[in-house]
């Protein structure tokens, strides 16, 4: 299944993607898509029940804003350099255990909400990710098997990130990673049935039509159920957590000087198999 | 004021200490400490009418337990490495700016609840700090009136940490911050009119009864108000946020081998001017 939240910012209600590509209006059935419905397994048999019976009211796409799937995010735990060619063309050493860093949920904006450049910012990345969302605590997960069955659904994520904050001004990496808008999530949470295998992904950015980012999540270094178990020794993973497991080569950072960093008005579009398609247009703020 | 939640974890009630130490039932005026109340000055305003006409219900605090006092944390800022004595302490050359990292606020317990140390750990160490309530949003705030304008209140912090996990596996320091149960916080937040001077507070620890911290946040190199101008421009502070502003000298790790790191059984207790106690017993996971 696909869920979304469609509607204003702050006032978004829950909805489905049917196999037609119709958007049904979930709201009779739960009043969100995450929190109670991640961990409630009689609220996803009643969804589904609904689908099979076709009962679900359509929704007008025209117009409507679509928010982040999920409404309440508890904390957000990104993977940095897991992809190998990443790893390559940044010339690092391909790390010996996941590196990780934390994202504020207050930065998680709809799929095709505008993106703010901070002030001062001369040079804010593009980072395609597949985000994990968490439905069952997980804590001290031993087999990969455990590690996937916390998994809820997946996501579509940019991971925007200014470099000079994150990597020149001391400290942790959250100088560059958290600014507002920096986390477009979505369109939709897709469920695990749906999408089998998390490390046969093509991810893909463009910026202003220019595709920058063409990669598969079978270049991870730390596939999904790894990550899970790996950060779950570091941290319990409890329902609405979101795991961002890395982008793959192809950001502005390591590509020839003057690097193409963001500027106002750049257009990014990202699309990922099974995912959906997020469009950003940057702004000043 | 002195506003704090008591009740078993998960079911606290808002609860007010006045004045000759008598914990007040706040139940009928407000649903809870944060959120609301912290940018609500009506709710503020009936809470101090009710302490004026002296009608708020006693409650009785034997066998009571204190929570955190807010319910709904948003992100936790930690501070690292702001006191001159820790830095020279551990030979750390005194950051330029504030080096600052994320703590999840799913890591937050109350006061006096015990204190998990994780399995495999070796290095569990402790920290008293001085934590700041934002009660208003702060973004790219220019003065330090500003700054001190956006707090709702403080509180006392302690911020466990895991220093194998910090700081020889890789990446950000979040692998040793986020530990279940890391952010012990309580048991009062005291509003800025009853502490007027966060830069004047002796903060002291003691492990097993021997004294471990014993500092003045006159020692900070980046005090409470420039720490939130610095914050606010690399991301935006909301109601409920907290920073945790940095501890002190006196560290396990600075100390000579055998480091006296914490061990299961252990009970670490901190005290800081106008913030109350805290008491933790450590446990094994």
């Amino acid at each position: 299944m696909k869920l979304l939240r469609v509607g204003p910012a702050g006032a978004e209600r829950p909805a489905l993607l049917d196999e037609d590509g119709t958007l049904r209006d979930l709201s009779a059935l739960v009043t969100d898509v995450d929190g109670a419905l991640l961990g409630d397994a009689p609220a996803l048999s009643r969804i589904r029940a609904a689908v099979g019976a076709r009962i679900l009211p359509a929704l007008d796409p025209a117009g409507l804003r679509t928010g982040p799937p999920l409404a309440r995010i508890g904390k957000i735990v990104g993977v940095g350099l897991n992809y190998r060619r990443l790893a390559a063309e940044t010339r690092s050493v391909v790390p010996a255990e996941p590196v990780l860093f934390l994202k504020a949920a207050d930065t998680v904006v709809g799929p095709d909400d505008p993106v703010l450049l901070p002030p001062g910012s001369e040079k804010t990345d593009w980072e395609i990710e597949l985000g994990v969302v968490i439905a069952h605590r997980a804590r001290r997960v031993e087999t990969d098997e455990d590690a996937l069955a916390a998994v809820g659904g997946y996501v579509l994520a940019h991971d925007v990130s200014e470099r000079e904050f994150q990597f020149t001004r001391g400290g942790a990496w959250v100088k560059g990673k958290n600014y507002e808008t920096f986390t477009p999530l979505g369109p939709w949470l897709v469920t695990p049935d749906e999408l089998r295998d998390p490390q046969a992904l093509r991810l893909r950015l463009w910026v202003n039509g220019d595709l920058k980012q063409d990669d598969s999540t079978a270049d991870q270094i730390f596939p999904v159920a790894e990550v899970i178990r790996y950060v779950s020794t570091f941290m319990t993973l409890y329902p609405g957590d979101v795991i961002l497991t890395g982008t793959p080569a192809g950001v502005a950072m390591s590509r020839p000087d003057p690097k193409p960093y963001l500027r106002a008005g750049d257009v990014v579009e990202l699309e990922g198999t099974g995912l959906g398609r997020q469009r950003q247009e940057l702004k000043d703020a």
